[in-house]
């Protein structure tokens, strides 16, 4: 973590060297490039010499950047998250308006390149101890900013019962959802489900 | 497939010969262990001969019944399949009675081994061109024969509209929280969405 935070600074920040710059381009080329790797190849055909190659960069700067496999593959699910999230955010920039179209947009946070690189690294994750700690803790992290943003763009009311609930059953369906798509393209029956469950949250959240 | 027809006669079958018995013993001993290391090691670390090896059966034997390391897996995790939809049944014979049991149970089909091996088998595929026929056809008969259960234990008219998409959801949040469980124990999350989205279901189904 210490051996990323110089590279974190905000795009506006008025110091920023050009050098920081370039070694900021070149970790974000590196993250993009493990998410697209990690989801083609899994983990097994991702390491940090391969996402370098992909990302055009020396593997050397790729290890300054990321000392290990863990560090960089971790890093590169959590800032596509991330990124995904603000999007999702910006998508309703006044808040909760049509729940169908909310619905709709969280579910499809976990179909695409990121779910698939998230559910390889989940899947390592189950079996290898090195893994497990950083992704348990990463997949918290993630799961509980989606769980905010959901909350916030369905304008759900936490405070009575059983709407906390109904928006984490949501998401756990969101999840097997992507889950359904990994193998075929479940895109049709998706829209139907998406439709008649956002009608019975509709009811639930009142 | 026709390797294994010889094996598949039923148990009660009058002229089984002892050395059918044996056959059919080895057979499940194989498939048993297959699940289970699948489960503990991954596509990765699930080869014909680990799993001989654990089934105490020679690599030869294994090699006649599975001559292919898909064979071997994706009739493993069918052969799972068919008894926890057997034991599902039997859980409630006189079928639907106590909805929030059934929704319960239909989510318990998504934690433990079987789960575990079927999402490294699921996850391998879409990385694996000669996997991922065989196990798309596996996961959309056991889905459908998932499905048939939910229904029928549910008491849920699939003629009224909206029906089949809500029994079609919450087999898509069973497996969104069979993910949810795989690296940290939420067993209890787990049971408080289960209560709320049993009774939204309640509602939908009439």
């Amino acid at each position: 973590m210490s051996t990323t935070a110089e590279h974190d600074r905000p795009a506006s920040r008025p110091d920023r060297s050009p050098k920081q710059d370039r070694s900021r381009a070149t970790r974000q080329r590196l993250l993009e490039a493990a998410v697209a790797c990690l989801a083609e190849h899994g983990w097994a055909g991702s390491t940090v010499a391969v996402v370098a190659e992909r990302a055009g960069v020396s593997r050397g700067a790729a290890q300054h950047h990321f000392p290990t496999r863990e560090d960089l593959f971790t890093a590169a699910v959590e800032y596509v998250a991330e990124e995904r999230s603000t999007a999702l955010r910006d998508l309703f920039p006044e808040g909760a308006a049509d729940r169908r179209a909310v619905v709709a947009a969280l579910v499809d946070l976990f179909t695409g390149p990121l779910f698939r690189a998230a559910l390889h690294l989940w899947v390592a994750a189950s079996n290898e101890e090195q893994l497990r700690a950083r992704v348990t803790e990463l997949e918290a992290r993630v799961g509980r900013e989606t769980h905010r943003i959901a909350v916030d763009l369905l304008g759900a009311d936490e405070s009575r019962p059983g709407v906390r609930e109904s928006v984490q059953g949501l998401l756990d369906m969101a999840r097997g959802l992507g889950l359904a798509n990994l193998l075929t393209d479940d895109t049709a029956r998706r829209a139907r489900v998406v439709t008649q469950w956002a009608a019975l949250l509709d009811d639930a959240l009142g």
